[in-house]
């Protein structure tokens, strides 16, 4: 794995060193056992505090609330006081206890409570909330134009893109997971409410059916299309990987995200309609995989390795040039990974009388400029699957690294 | 009970003993035990057959996709056939099984699967489908103008109402119930596949967070607005109280609906935003109920009886005139009850700063015009709570009595 890291990240042997060895890396090992273990019961909490935010290699929950703040405060005093209430809620709330100290039944009765209620009784269901911020919060209103990361560059347009800029972007975003959705609902619900006059809402998604294993513990789920989808992901167990792959390290730029990660967000409208009239036959040829099982169309099992050279008895390759798994897959891209961990998403209908349904794709990585981008240049260029799909919203956000005890707060490093 | 009963339903003694010896009452006792007791397990099946239809006073699961449909041929004999491969597709679907017998990765690989796979491997996770007849359906396109029961008038407007013309109505409501969002979509967008070119989806709603318990066995749970929700309301176990206010029966116009119900469905879209800067003290008068335990601002538990009489100490009531339980009550209207069925919605974002978010009410009932309507226009006149919602969506279904076996479809008494 070294060679393909090299080509990626362009480091040499001293660089893989100092990661492999290197602070961040070593203790993700132990604040990720914990999440591991959690992630057996559906109801249990996640730890809160770490060195890597919660949320990212924590197996993927069921369930998802994701949101995207737009910051109205000019004053750089409030939002960082923003950011110390909202890790002090973050705290909580993932603890499964109320977002405030007068919660939704308690306190002054003549004061709005600092808890809206509706998770009352609720267990904390693996309540993860990770945060991120986006390339717009770097601008000039918080004097962080110079702490602005490389990666955090914007993303190229691609090919067949059709971007709703509403649904796009953003200062902030926080990703709530979870395997109650209530009680991912209710934890964003109380981080807007508590960012009143300082941040307001600018887009939000509801998902659910995980698309993506975050863990060799977990089985494959399968997307909108049938599919079992995120075989090849990144997965908690990879630890060399990870520590190349997903996390931010020294000498990568920005200190302030050492032991953070990008993360991209797209959300894909699918045609299920016109999907459902093509032939079983045309949808594994796209996929490159078959739909029961989901082994590459060169095995017989969902983890075989494709065989990208097999041809079949007419010559062709057995998986065609154009086909998802062979345009995404680490070997055509020098190696490089994402830690997927989207959502299947049904927003009701469109007017013409179809659903509304997709995957909200969110993955994350160490280069969204050397992972991300080149990955999707191809499949936006190739893949046969874009027939049955569109790019309607994109985000970028860098995440910082996580909260370590009760005196930090989200992003203290950027602001410190 | 027989007095409100009679004051509702203007029946003499004779319709009452009709009703509560009937074949349909009394069949029914038997067909709703087996789903009282398969609510105990979260991914079991639910009996598809019965003089009911299944998810009605089935124990309320945790999530629902609703949808409505716009029929689009103007055949008779299409629409029938289209009723009869819902009706075979259902009875699989709710059993765990795919939607057809050739499913998604058998049968012939030129042709499109029988079913799309998001669900193959997942357990049948308690789900229901139950159909509903708009009034729109008894048009001229069909010949089923003399059949359109008294009971689907037209709902009235009420003060205050939004309605938004595109989100409400319809020719064909299903409402799709469980425990897992994607057996629920499943579901749903296999129905509307089978549909095309005879049916387009008009519009579809996801909600999560069951706000009502349909069976004592449920613990009451709590809306957005953070309070207990449904305390009241009709239970599977009220045997007496289903048969009379419940289920459409002999006598009441249609035979064909003997052993059905009426649903009505509103969007009811929260200021959730507003709502959580109101004080403790004004949430709890608003409802009338204490927000931690639910009990009526007179009592000390959950399932005390409201003493709308008792005034404070400063002389006026302790459950304000304006207040929803007061306003909401069976002992102010009659005697009048609603089984309802309602989840929490969140639609993203309204583009303001705004969640998007709120309680997609349904309620079922014997006679909308006798027990949804008076206690709405009441509601609507008065409510304190107006000032913090608004009605976006209105629908009135009429659904037909259960299927009793594999010859038999949904609705066929309507269409014979």
């Amino acid at each position: 794995m070294n060679i393909s890291r090299r080509r990626l990240f362009g480091l040499g042997a001293a660089g893989v060193a100092a990661v492999g060895a290197g602070a961040v890396a070593g203790r993700a090992l132990v604040t990720d056992a914990p999440t591991a273990a959690h992630a057996a019961t559906t109801s249990a909490p996640v730890s809160f505090y770490g060195v890597h935010q919660a949320g990212i290699v924590t197996p993927a929950q069921d369930r998802l609330h994701f949101v995207a703040f737009d910051v109205t405060t000019d004053k750089r005093a409030e939002l960082v006081e923003l950011l110390q209430d909202w890790t002090s809620a973050a705290a909580r709330m993932t603890q499964g206890k109320e977002a405030g100290t007068f919660g939704a039944v308690g306190g002054d009765r003549e004061a709005p409570p600092d808890d809206t209620g509706e998770a009352l009784g609720l267990p904390a269901s693996g309540l993860t909330l990770t945060i991120g911020f986006g390339a717009s919060l770097f601008d000039k209103r918080f004097g962080l134009a110079d702490r602005k990361p490389a990666a955090l560059a914007d993303l190229p347009a691609f090919r067949g893109d059709d971007i709703v800029p509403e649904i796009s972007g953003g200062d902030i975003c926080v990703q709530a997971c979870a395997n109650d959705p209530q009680v991912a609902v209710h934890a964003i619900r109380n981080l807007a409410r508590i960012g009143f006059g300082k941040v307001s809402v600018r887009y939000s998604q509801l998902g659910f059916g995980r698309t993506s294993s975050t863990s060799r513990a977990q089985a494959t789920p399968r997307n909108l299309m049938g599919f079992k989808d995120g075989t090849a992901n990144l997965k908690l167990e990879d630890t060399q990987l990870l520590r190349e792959q997903l996390w931010a390290a020294a000498g990568d730029g920005q200190e302030w995200m050492d032991g953070g990660s990008y993360l991209v967000t797209r959300k894909i409208r699918m045609h299920i309609e016109t999907w459902d009239r093509a032939p079983l036959s045309e949808q594994e040829a796209i996929f490159g995989r078959d739909k029961g099982e989901g082994a590459p169309l060169t095995g017989a099992k969902e983890f075989d390795e494709p065989d990208f050279a097999k041809n079949g008895a007419d010559g062709e390759p057995m998986i065609a040039d154009n086909a998802h798994v062979r345009l995404a897959h680490p070997s055509v891209h020098g190696g490089a990974h994402l830690l997927r961990r989207g959502y299947n998403f049904v927003d009701g209908s469109d007017g013409l009388g179809r659903l509304d349904a997709g995957l909200f794709f969110m993955a994350y990585q160490r280069d969204p400029h050397k992972q991300f981008v080149p990955i999707q240049r191809e499949l936006a260029a190739k893949d046969a699957l874009n027939e049955y799909i569109k790019h309607v919203s994109s985000g970028l956000f860098a995440c910082p690294p996580g909260v370590t005890d009760a005196g930090d707060y989200w992003g203290r490093a950027l602001f410190t």
